[in-house]
Parts: C-alpha cells; structure tokens; sequence
C-alpha cells in the first residue's frame, strides 16, 4: 500500500474524485448495458474533463471517440473506469497499469462478495495488479462516485449538478445513487458521494481522511456495515472531527442484519454496543437510519452548531409548536420560559392573540417580516441558543384554486413572491448572523420556490417536530464532541 | 347535550360531514378573506351539495348567489360554516338555530384558547346557544372538514379528491390541513379529516364513534394534546379496535408541551405516563410524531395485517436490505432463515449471484416478474407472516439523460412501461390473495407513475427501512390488540 497520507493534494482520493481525464470501459452503444448509462450520465451532467471509452469494436460511443486499447490513447489519463464482466477485470488493470494510470474505480461486482471461491481470487489478483503498479482504486462491486464541485455523476443515476456541502462515503451504492429521488423530495444537496464497495483498496478510514481535508464538505456521513481497519478509522475520524462532524449508519448489529452484510460486502460485522463503543471512542455520532442520518448532516452542514441547550420555538400554529416544544424536551434539549423583560419586547411586537411565554404562538398570523424580528429579538436577549420556526408560507400553492376565481391575483401574488424573496434572503442570513442555529418545520414541498429559496440560503427543512428536534440535539453533540475532544 | 349516539345514521358528525347544502358565513368577493378561500376550495374541490354565502351587502360572491340573512335562503340547509369575527358568532349560531339548522362548524377563533376572560365568556355563549337549539358543531377555533367521499374540502389548503381509508381527526387544524403538501409529497391519502378545534361540543370522542362505522374509514389517526372526556374516550376506542385500529399521537407530556398546549387549545394535558395509561386502556397504539403515526396508518389502512412475526425480506441491493433485516428485528419482528426447502424453491427461480437465506438479495436483478414470483414463493411456504421488498422500478427518471443519447429508446420505453403497469397490478394483488402483508421501501418519488400505479393498487412505500419495519411492527401490535381484545 502506498500514498496513504492524510494531506490533501497527495491524498489517493483527490485525484481519483477530481480527475480531468478518465478512460471508461463498458460502455457502448447498447443502451441497455449499465456502462452506457453511467457514460450517458457523465456525459450529460457537464463534466468537463474528457472521456475516453476504450471499446473492442466501436469507433464512437455515443458520438464520443472510442479507442479500441487504453494505450492508444495517447494522453495522459487520471483515472480508469472499469463496468466489465469479472473476468475480464484483472487483465483490464493490468493495461491501466501499463498506461501509467495511478487511480481506478472498479464497478464490477463477483468477487469477494459473490458465492464461491473464484470471485475471491480474482479480488486477491485485483489487489496485487494494483499494488504491482501503484494503482490506488475504489471498488470492485460499487457503484462510482460523484462530486458536484466537478459535474462528475458516474452512477446509474441522473443528478442534478448538487452544490450542497455534506460528503458521504457508504458501503452500500444504493445509499450513494438510488437514493437520488428521495434527496430531491426533502431538498437535501450533497457535495459528494463515495461508494467504497468492498472496500479492496481505499476504505472508510481513507474517505474520512480525504474529507476531512475537502473545505466544501461540511459534515461527512457514513454507511457502515463493518469497519475492516478500526485504528486507522478511529484516528482518522478523531482527527476530523475537530473541523467537521463525522455520522454514521450502522446496520450489522443484528444477527439477521449481521446474516444479510456478510453476503452483500463480504465482511464480518459486530454487536451493535461493539459499534457503539467504536464510534464514540471516534468522536462519531450514530444515526439510526439513512433518513435520519441526512437530516442530521443536513442541519450540521449548514448551520452554526448551539453552545447551549436552550430552545425558542416560534410557530403560527399550534399543533405544530406544541409538537416541537415537546420534542425538544424529550431530545434532551430545554424550551425555557423566557424572562419578563424578553416577554415586555416580544409582547411589544406581537399581536393582542399571540402568546409569548415559549412557545411563542402568533396564532394566525402570516405576517412574514414578524418571524424575522422574533428571531432576532430571542437571539439577542442571549437566552436561547438555537431557534425552531414553523409557519413560513410557500409558494403559490395555497392560492391555486382562488386564482381560478380572481384572476387579478396573479399580479399581486407575482408581487408578494418578489417581495417575499427578498425577505428569505434577509430571514436565512439571520442565524450566521448571530452565530446561532435555526431549524424551520414545514409541511410544504421544497420544489416550492420559496422553500427552494430558503434552503438554498441554507436553512433546512423539516417536516416533523421530531425530524427537527432530533437534527437540533445532533448539532448539541456535536458541539459538546469538539469542546471535550 | 342531545344524540351522543353512535348510530351511523344517527350520529352528529355524519350530517356534519356529509352535507347536502352549506351555508356559508364569512366568504366575500375579497380573496384576501379566510372565508372566500374556503369557499374557493370548496367551489373548485367538486361538492356536489348546495353553497349559500350569507353576506350583508354582496348579491354574489365569487359568482354564486348570495343571501343576507340566512333565514332568507328558503330551503333546508345542513350546515352552517362560519368564518366570523368571534363577537359576531354568537348572534348568527342563534340565527341558525331559527333557521332549523342542526349542524355546524364553527370555525372563528378567539374563545377559550385567547388570553384573558371575553374569549370563555363567548365559548359559554355558543354553548348555551347551540344547546337551546340542538345544534351539534364543530369548534370553534378549528380550520373544518375534508370529506374526500363527497369531495368537500372546506380548510383553506387546495386538496386534491383523495381516496385514501384513512380518517383522521385532530385538536390541530394544521395537523390536517397544512399537512396536505406533504401528504402529497409522501404518497398518502386521506379519506376524511376534522379539525376539532376547542371541542366545545363535538370532541375526539365523537370522532372515534363517528369514523368507527364510516366503512370506507379502515384506520384512525388522532392528534391529542388533552382528552377532555376520559371514560368516553376510552369506550369509543376500544369498541372501534375491535373492527379497525386507533392510533394517536400525543405531545401534551413535558413541562414546554404542556405549557403550549395550555395556549393552543385551552386544556390541562398530563405526563406522558398517564396518557399512556389511557391509550393502552383504550387499546390505542400511541406513534410518537405525525409522520410515523401516518406512516403506520397508510399500512393499516391498505394492508392486512401480520398474524405473527416472521418477515421475509425481499431486495436486489445489499444496503436497503441489510437495513431491513436490521430494523425488522430492532423493532421486535423476526427475519427467519428459511427452512432448507424454500431455500431450494428459491434458488431454483434466481439467478447464481443472488443469496436466498432471508433476506433473499439479487444484488442486481431488474428482472420485476421475479419479485412477484418470489413474494408468492414466500407466503406460499408458511414460513414467514409478511414480506418486505426493496428494489421496484420508478418511471423513466433514471433514463433521462440516456434518452437525450438514444432517442429511440422512447418507444422501447412506452412499451415496457404499458407491460410494467400490468406487472404492478397483478403484483399489487399478491398480498391480498394470501392474506399476509407487503410493505415496500423505496427512494422513488411517489409522484413517478409506476410508484404511483402501486400505491393506487393499496401497497405503501416507505423511503426508509426504520419506517417500514415501524410500519409492520404497529400492524402486528394491532393484530395482537384485536385477538387480545
């Protein structure tokens, strides 16, 4: 093994996720063949560097030139692409090796996980082929990475080009591509995505390394069904954490979960409190599923982690702000009665309906520049550490059917909406302002362009009390993990 | 108090819920009015019924004809809805009660939940009125009703004619009206919601008898911050468990939740420990937030529930399946081994890279049919009481970036997706006809059209494996309430 260093221009992963040229084989002109499609995707997301298939018979590939041996290429190239049929691997990298290339990803599956003794060979063969010329690779049996700072999207699935700030590395592809649709639905963005496979060459330990050193990777989560070197990822996660949080899923510590992991990445797992002990002695902080794990790195990539327990909870509804003041308590976090004196102030801005006392409930009130000075006024007096906001309003949704009846509404909701992004704008940089985080529930969909705005300033989105609490709790942790080291 | 019944017939709310005509106070020609947006919604939703607008000085509002005094409509009318200032409410119940009206909702707040004593003084007034008439209502302080079954939508969120079997009722109108662009988003429906409001007559109570001989109501969900009529309460619900499950969410149980609660609708809660003595009493399942307590309903309400706690997991991606298998046992289910005879069956069907010991992965099979037959295959042995699967196509998002490269892969994909549709049919069928259940998880949005297809056909999709083993955990704690009595 070489290369395994921390620094970040030497870091085996850097080349390999920013590469400006790639050498891809398996895809064709057949656009049932997954290699296609990953090209396709590559292709289309507006990846700059170029491509070069490397196809036995074809001339072009999707109109892209095609070479028929990687050493024809003739350029120098930063990282080979490979969604072959198993056998046909070694020799692959072999050439890869001959050609001088240092970085690979190996999409094929059949090794070590398969059934039988062959497959496991071949990952042993693999693993000295690279060794022999210092390839450093990802894979086999993943599927490919992306990273939204370069437009590269080499999975199966079609992304937008993502600028969010969270890093994820997963022993599971699915959690890296499929779960695509359902990132969009919440309106979590992720900076960039690793699927590490079986892990034959880099692992976990090198992608925390690596991110650790990415500065647009805020929060780093991973998907754990084993770790194969704890020390390395113990000490590469401690010393992550002091820039950034580190989460992780953990799904071996069943016996069924155990039974199910070995067959899927080939490893052996561990009790869950084996885990448990691992993960805190790392300074990481475990999520009890994907879902939950996302909206935690969501929070914690975006906004300022509390100093304290003390909540606000501001609402125009009560359900809502009674569910979120209850959550709060049951995460362990405090909702506080506030002072006289920051009741006098509040009081003074609020409507005769509105109760103050935290909860502060303005009933109905949709006056939207209200939020904004409520948020301003708890965060000032210095008796709460962090803010839950319910009752945004969202886009033209609620209008639809009123609009069929007053037509002239159109220009006034074009009106409001203009003015109303202003305001996003002003609201969202409220919390950086003050060093202290804002989490808002609702029930509107993030496609809504309001919503969409506001998450783009980086504010998230919950749409449960105990999704938003439990984010909140999370950046607690965090906090107190990099304050006691 | 008159007809505290639980006839179907007979019983208050079905009148309330199922008006032939409204009259309606508050609406005018002014969009910028509660009242004319509730009508809009339920003018553009599809109720059949007659709307009455009452209003002093218009002659139409929004292109219906409107009266100034009710008592000038000269025909019988069902409902008065009532969107008014709260000193006029009182003056217009006792006009309804002259005019013969018998049900109301009564939507204005400003009573018992509003800070100092006017508020009690009117919720006592409207009492006494309504009781001197024999009005039943609904309220006030509640945002209506939504009656998906004779497409009346009287809140102020446009809605879509659902044709879920969910009935929900709720002391938060935000809770089921609000909510409705994340019902949407998720992929649940709803049948019929009422927002109680300050309960000042119709209360929770009424709702479970009431939703308990609705037959197109198969699962009941409640939003609870207090229980105002414990002994009625707990005998409505456990006569309806016998026939369909009751779930509640409650977030009246901390100091802050409380003290919100107290705000929001007038009422003492309790500590957590006492309500959850109540539910189980009650044979209520209590969820601890809106999202999992619809998650559970959307099974309950679509799927038979599980006699025991054998779960056969079904995937063709090693993470989503590890995380099923993990989550089914954390959550007190089982995922068996299968006896050496399925598994011979099994493998028999799939492919060599596929493991069938349960949970059965076909790593990266995309062949649908065989799901079916594998589903079949497992409730057939006995071997387990439910299935859940991980893996079902979307639509043609995943092709998009392909097709931009191969443009006749449009029609390729026409044709598979009319053969995929009647997949989805006969697949949907497979757990009714054995009677045992099928929970999917997936990251397709449920708004792609072949996801959306097998929601229609009654199977819920779940984006996470915690939510659907949660889901699957609360039918078979349904199962045992009913057997257990």
């Amino acid at each position: 093994m070489i290369e395994r260093g921390v620094d970040y221009d030497m870091h085996p992963l850097n080349q390999l996720m920013n590469p400006t040229s790639i050498a891809m084989w398996g895809a064709s002109n057949n656009p049932m063949k997954m290699g296609t499609i990953q090209l396709a995707n590559i292709l289309e997301t507006g990846f700059r560097g170029d491509v070069y298939p490397i196809h036995p018979t074809e001339s072009e590939v999707m109109g892209v030139p095609a070479f028929k041996n990687v050493l024809d290429v003739g350029k120098p190239i930063d990282l080979a692409f490979m969604t072959l049929p198993t056998e046909v691997v070694p020799q692959v990298l072999d050439e890869c090796g001959r050609a001088g290339i240092k970085r690979a990803i190996v999409i094929s599956g059949g090794f070590k996980e398969a059934k039988g003794d062959r497959g496991k060979e071949l990952e042993r063969e693999i693993k000295e082929i690279a060794g022999r010329y210092g390839i450093r690779f990802l894979g086999p049996n993943c599927v490919g990475i992306v990273n939204s700072l370069v437009s590269l999207n080499s999975t199966t699935i079609p992304m937008p080009p993502f600028d969010g700030s969270i890093g994820l590395a997963s022993q599971s592809g699915a959690y890296t591509a499929m779960i695509n649709p359902y990132l969009r639905q919440v309106g979590i963005k992720i900076c960039q995505t690793i699927s590490v496979g079986n892990e034959a060459d880099i692992d976990l330990a090198d992608c925390i390394d690596y991110y650790a050193e990415v500065p647009e990777v805020k929060a780093i989560g991973l998907y754990v069904e084993t770790v194969r070197r704890p020390r390395e990822f113990i000490r590469a996660a401690r010393e992550a954490v002091k820039n950034k949080p580190v989460l992780a899923m953990y799904v071996g510590g069943t016996e069924a979960g155990s039974r199910s992991s070995l067959s899927h990445t080939g490893a052996l797992s561990g009790p869950d409190e084996v885990y448990d002990g691992l993960f805190r002695q790392a300074g990481i902080i475990r999520a009890n599923d994907m879902d939950e794990m996302l909206d935690m790195l969501w929070a914690l990539s975006c906004q300022p982690a509390p100093v304290g327990p003390r909540m606000a909870v501001i609402t125009n509804s009560g359900g809502p702000g009674t569910s979120l003041a209850y959550h709060t308590e049951k995460v362990g976090l405090r909702v506080p009665a506030f002072s006289p004196e920051l009741v006098a102030r509040l009081d003074a801005v609020t409507g005769k309906l509105a109760f103050v006392g935290n909860p502060i409930d303005l009933t109905f009130d949709t006056n939207m520049g209200l939020f904004k000075q409520l948020v301003e006024i708890v965060f000032d007096s210095g008796e709460v550490d962090g803010v839950f906001l319910y009752g945004l309003m969202g886009g033209p949704d609620f209008m639809v059917n009123l609009k069929k009846r007053f037509p002239a509404l159109d220009q006034i909701q074009a009106d409001w909406l203009a003015n109303y992004d202003s305001f996003l704008e002003q609201f969202a940089a409220v919390p950086r302002s003050y060093g202290k985080p804002l989490l808002v529930m609702s029930f509107i969909s993030p496609s809504s362009p309001s919503i969409a705005h506001i998450i783009d300033e980086g504010v998230p989105i919950y749409a449960s009390a105990s999704r938003a609490t439990r984010a909140m709790r999370t950046m607690f942790d965090y906090h107190n993990i990099r304050e006691n080291g």
